[in-house]
């Protein structure tokens, strides 16, 4: 996962830098002011878009995005099988070391309330809440990344007005009018680069990465409502067998 | 949070005045005239937009952006757990004190008729449309910022058009053509200004606020009816936990 | 309201008009085939996009955006609690007087079903269709003026790119190339005003509109159906006041 | 209905067509070529886009928008209300005549069932999968011309790339850039041309039909459903005037 | 259905292909370079956005677009109505042969519950969890192929930007200005056919798959549970029929 967006971004980089290269040279490419009005401007505007707390996890959340924390769904629907299992054999109560040791939050959660003997009902309703919330959270961090795109290209718009409006005014030497014009481009170059590179395809991965904890909760909350209410193992399997693709489907009762 | 707001906005400005000062200085991006069609036009085009009322709190909208009212999300739930296991032991009627000195709206609203004796359904129905209301009225405000966005990136398009179409008619002496034209795109580089610093923005952090205001009534609609019905405070605390991130969730029980 | 309408319509075009003023003269912003070919051929597209009895409402729309019907909700809540009072003590046909003269026929229509003795789910069935189908055509009224917008815009591109070959097969005349430019861009220009002045702001406010007869008529529903199981009207009130900002909430009990 | 597209069209050809005819003559705007990448390019992509059953329903779909069936609801009305008063007097089994020369084939169907002794919960299952699959259909056929006002705009700018890049690449005669460039524009006019006459438009007036067919089929479940509980005809008359505009509701008990 | 897909891809580039030799020759358009940036920045955006796992499957998803499996649905109707006639006269057990020769997989494993003797709302359940992660999985591969427009159009942007600035960095020679801007406007070219002939016509045709399986899987859903309750094998089928458009339904009982 993590070697995906590290390829992805390796591979644009080499494209575009030997683009560069080919033409004019890298250096011509780098021009330090204009990429401050791009980054620092779109940051700017991010920070007056969402809250402090929120930002201070920008890096934390591009980090996700590039090393996510990986849940071994084939090993999660073995664990769930073998817990209904235990509990249908020698009661809910056998599970508590294995809650101990378990690592998911969320799981553990549900099966210590389950254990506790609280209603079914109020344990669906807590991890319903927590899903829906985790959920609002991944929404505002994909947001981030999904504004940063939308604003680094318009930062890179108004650098480039900037630039163009100082072209303008200093027509008298017709030599300047190029090179001023092409540091008035790369603001808006810098834009799309961040937008497409860092904006759009952070939010996507975020997207996948989110869609995929949901499934793993719901199958958790499935096979915690499972256990509790006694259900045959092998209807339990069946079920969360059935969140997989057709291809990864592999029962260990056959 | 308005911390953020403020460093935003100053950061955007400095970065985008010193781009300005590099180049043929500030005085050459300041045109009263441009500025009027951009602000003027787009205010106008808001108040055909919204009605008078709306339009009123268009100051005050903007301040709860940058100064947004706070709610001390552990500091509500410890009190709504304290709410719940004074009225287990002493009876919900004990709470009437606590009512009186209580300054949020909402849980004094709730709380009181809790007392009163109402019938759960009927509050539940009342503070569920005041959810919804003050929801659709954030979602006016909100949108006052994000139209704003929009129709000051138009007439500054708009004020580009006039600017160009005079310049086109003008140009029998070449050497005005160049500063013609740079007036003519201030008014675009207004709309993208305002569009990207109050207009977007302003838009997003009104609609985090929002989340976070409906996240809290949610808290004290679910706490006012745990109280009511006399569910175990341990069992409400852990469920407003749940709205908390895993890493704030801090119960007083332990 | 429809001040305000008319005072963002007036600063619009007098702020557009007095820029024109200062640069070439009002006069080369008027060119009336451009104008033909931008409002015809946008109201033409608008003839396709809808139905001739919907495109026929087009200024009784209009006028509804300017001139609003106004329901004085305070005003409202107080009719419904006094009614919800008499039938209380009188009984429901005691408000027989008070339906003849009703003016507002959703409150009319329901309040008559109620005397005449109709099932409660008849009634909130009848009065859901109504407001469902009041709402949709809202929609479709609020969405001719949308569209508007975006093909008057798009009529304007076309005007523009006619323009552009008329004047790059013309290139022998230097000195004709400008105003031949300065005439095609103009119809990018009134796309544009019209979009953003008529197009999006009228769509903005029919919107606005469409919530608050949906707010009063969900509040009728409410007062209708609480007037028939005959509730406390003080238990009325506060649902009512409900609905409005916390600050416009006046009892007429305290 | 069929009056308002055609006017339209007329109305919009006539007027870019004097504009054309007013500056270099209608045959500058006039070149096969770049009408074929427009018009085949499109049309290419759509075949891309759905099935070839669905492209074969092209022309049909675009007669419908043209020419819609049309059901007179007023008419509609009366004769739910006539069928119900006539099941309530004598059966529903004298409906039997009626149906057989019924020519909406949804209210045969519906009604047919009904006569047979179906279970209401049955005849509602299948009447509502098919109004289901009917706006499914209809969204598709919307949504082909829709796509095809996108695709038209795309690859009109396709054309008008490689025009450029044409004459970009013979610069040595400056009296041929002018013409060359005029062609290049042509494909984004056809492109912009066909998205605004054909594409939105006859999306829009499709989701118009839709929901009006849409409504009828609404009118008529809820008048089978009458019948067959034997509903009182001034009910169902009632609520199915509920579905009008209150101007045009006309009752005949009156 | 492949047929329309083939067909629509060869019409595009036989059009653009033949403007291109119309002109300066189909050479002038192609430049390994500018291919490079656009396609390789575009995949390596993508696979920033997706995991591997997902990316893996990009040219078996252009397959599905390109040559779809087929479900011959009259057929499949004929099918669950005679395997309901089937169970009605013998028991649900008779199907157990028809079951082990069954293709669909998803017919195959709802039905074998069914003859396991499964609660209809254990195999409603999982059934339904099927069907939602099937269409999960086609929306991804479907966005895939959206965002990879997306994508290849701001790539071939930044391309065009690359070049433009080289360009303007080398305006000495006044003779390779055409040239070098022709070779930059390259990347967008290849943006646009990229995005909008692989892009969206296959986002959209994947679509239309996913809409017609999940039809199918909503018909074998249905069938399963008549088959299971032991519904008359007429009701079934005018149930199933209503699934499609009037003019395919032909029932086996008449």
């Amino acid at each position: 996962m993590d070697l995906g967006t590290v390829i992805g971004i390796v591979l644009i980089f080499a494209l575009l830098g030997s683009a560069m290269t080919m033409g004019v040279g890298i250096g011509a490419y780098i021009d330090v002011p204009s990429a401050l009005i791009v980054i620092g401007g779109s940051i700017g505007a991010l920070m007056i878009s969402f809250k402090p707390s929120q930002m201070k996890q920008f890096t934390k959340i591009f980090m996700i995005a590039v090393k996510p924390p990986q849940t071994d769904v084939p090993e999660l629907i073995k664990k769930l099988v073998e817990f209904a299992t235990k509990a249908r054999k020698d009661g809910i109560l056998a599970l508590e070391g294995d809650v101990n040791n378990e690592e998911n939050e969320f799981l553990k959660k549900g099966l210590s309330m389950a254990i506790d003997g609280s209603e079914p009902d109020t344990i669906r309703d807590l991890l319903e809440i927590e899903m829906e919330q985790t959920n609002t959270r991944h929404k505002v961090h994909g947001n981030i990344f999904n504004q940063w795109g939308g604003l680094a290209g318009a930062m890179g718009m108004v650098g480039t007005l900037i630039g163009l409006v100082a072209m303008l005014l200093n027509m008298a030497d017709p030599s300047a009018i190029g090179p001023s014009m092409a540091v008035a481009l790369l603001t808006t170059m810098y834009g799309a680069i961040i937008g497409n590179v860092f904006g759009t395809p952070i939010y996507n991965i975020l997207g996948v990465r989110n869609d995929e904890e949901t499934l793993v909760q719901e199958m958790i909350l499935s096979g915690i409502m499972s256990i509790q209410s006694g259900d045959a193992p092998r209807v339990l399997e069946a079920k969360l067998l059935s969140y997989l693709p057709p291809a990864n489907r592999v029962s260990q009762f056959d």
